[in-house]
């Protein structure tokens, strides 16, 4: 039992990377976007994907070190790569982008990927949930909420859990599978088969954990390391080295924030209950990442966060 | 100015190898021990570690891709590893071990690493300090004290700071050199300076930390990625893989744990103060790590932990 129609809700940074992948992977897929502006916002961002795997192919077909995403499943050799590029023109040119819920809705598996407000979700939800038929399972892509937030407004709680996802999903091909109280085991493998069969490695949480496994990790373990430099006990260059030298990872937590976007980092601080108090660590970490953030040092994307990217 | 002659005092696993690679660096180096059984007791510590040392060197001397430890300087060629095996011997053969403070206080340095117990630790510079010349600086390798508990029983707080050693100093040669607000800005540059001559890699903090840098990030990280395993939400395996997956790093938390030890990570959790309150995170976590315990995983060293290393 497997799904042979897919949904994706949504056309931001990681919604239109999943229902490109799904589509590149053969799924006969749509997307749904709120508005006929949407799907014009929408439109070159599937263009940037398809030209984007069009270029890793090339460049994998003329130099042997190219790399390979993760997602695509094995190297392949010249022919292999002809067919792939194929793939991908027609997974670009059979994406199907609708306004229309009952056309989203007819399908065996959706992955709502909307704006991560609580309001729009469970509206979104109720409104597909008259043109469902019995038989779909519904997914969330929800980085900051979790599933039984919105279960009863699917109409389907038995059928609805979380499918997350990292962003450049291509090489980053993480799928966690969480599901809530409610959801039937059976349709939670249905979703851990799909998301193989989408080329991402499927983890699995066995209860619902807001942040599921990678964040509930990476935030303490990143406001941990923003609170040495925010006590001035040493810069983030020495905190780098040291968790390098000493755990043997390729990157310390500054260069790690840098690639999450320190504008990230500071709205989970300063969003902290306790963030008011002006002597808390919350407070003292978000205002020292003001201060670099009101200096344009945003991260990776904006050429200068921790460290200096531009050429 | 730099040191001469240098004590440390104690030869547990740390000290043992701090005294080893010091004496091995070139510098007159002795071992002050509490008693003659201490002694008897250190004596088979220095033969393996010239073992280990000598081992190592052969090793490299046949084999192009045996690892060369970083704490001992660039590579060297056939003719330069038989030096460094003459300076092996030369190191071991030099060591002086006493019992006498009056002996151990007559150096240029002295590296405190005798058990983590703070009453021991004051009686002994207490006595020590009857004996300091008035130049000696002197520095703790504790990794759970922090050097202002200790400043004013040495007698001499402004030449007084922590230099924190991680095990196998050799290949992991960090030096987290780590002053109290009383230390002389003079002497701590001082031994940074000595912490490279040893071949350390000086990891500068500039405030009193307890946990210094490393294991304020390890702490919290381990014991968010312990408290997802306690809850049930995911297994070690997977949890693992998420974190290198997601993070790029070649380990995740639950092989750095049986690296680290259950019972070390047991004992921080069973210590903290709500670890009495059987809801607690802290006494879920020592709970599940006790049953471990018991069954004698205790990690690498033990031949089983999260993982199995039996061969």
């Amino acid at each position: 039992m497997s799904f042979t129609k897919v949904t994706v809700a949504g056309g931001g940074v990681l919604g239109s990377q999943i229902a490109f992948q799904t589509a590149f992977k053969g799924f006969d897929t749509t997307v749904w976007l709120r508005s006929e502006d949407s799907i014009k916002r929408a439109r070159p961002k599937f263009e940037r994907l398809r030209d984007i795997y069009l270029g890793i192919l090339d460049n994998a077909k003329t130099n042997e070190k190219a790399p390979w995403p993760a997602g695509w499943g094995a190297k392949l050799d010249a022919a292999g790569i002809d067919a792939l590029k194929e793939q991908v023109l027609k997974a670009y040119d059979n994406l199907k982008l609708t306004t229309s819920y009952e056309e989203a809705a007819n399908v065996d598996f959706l992955i709502e990927s909307i704006a991560e407000d609580p309001a729009q979700k469970t509206a979104f939800y109720q409104e597909l949930a008259k043109y469902l038929p019995e038989h779909t399972v519904v997914a969330t892509n929800s980085s900051t909420m979790i599933p039984s937030m919105f279960a009863e407004a699917t109409g389907r709680p038995e059928k609805y859990l979380a499918l997350h996802f990292a962003n450049e999903i291509w090489s980053h091909n993480t799928g966690e599978v969480m599901g809530h109280a409610g959801t039937d085991q059976k349709y939670y493998d249905m979703v851990v088969e799909f998301a193989k069969q989408i080329g991402m490695i499927p983890l699995l949480l066995h209860k619902e954990q807001p942040g599921y496994i990678l964040n509930s990790m990476l935030v303490p373990f990143l406001n941990a390391s923003m609170s040495l430099w925010a006590n001035d006990v040493a810069d983030p260059e020495t905190i780098d080295k040291t968790w390098m030298l000493g755990t043997g990872a390729p990157a310390g937590p500054f260069r790690i924030l840098d690639i999450v976007g320190l504008t990230t980092a500071y709205n989970i601080n300063a969003m902290q209950p306790d963030a008011s108090d002006p002597t808390s660590m919350h407070a003292k970490i978000a205002a020292k990442l003001k201060t670099k953030i009101d200096a344009g040092e945003l991260g990776i994307n904006a050429g200068k966060g921790f460290y200096n990217y531009s050429k």
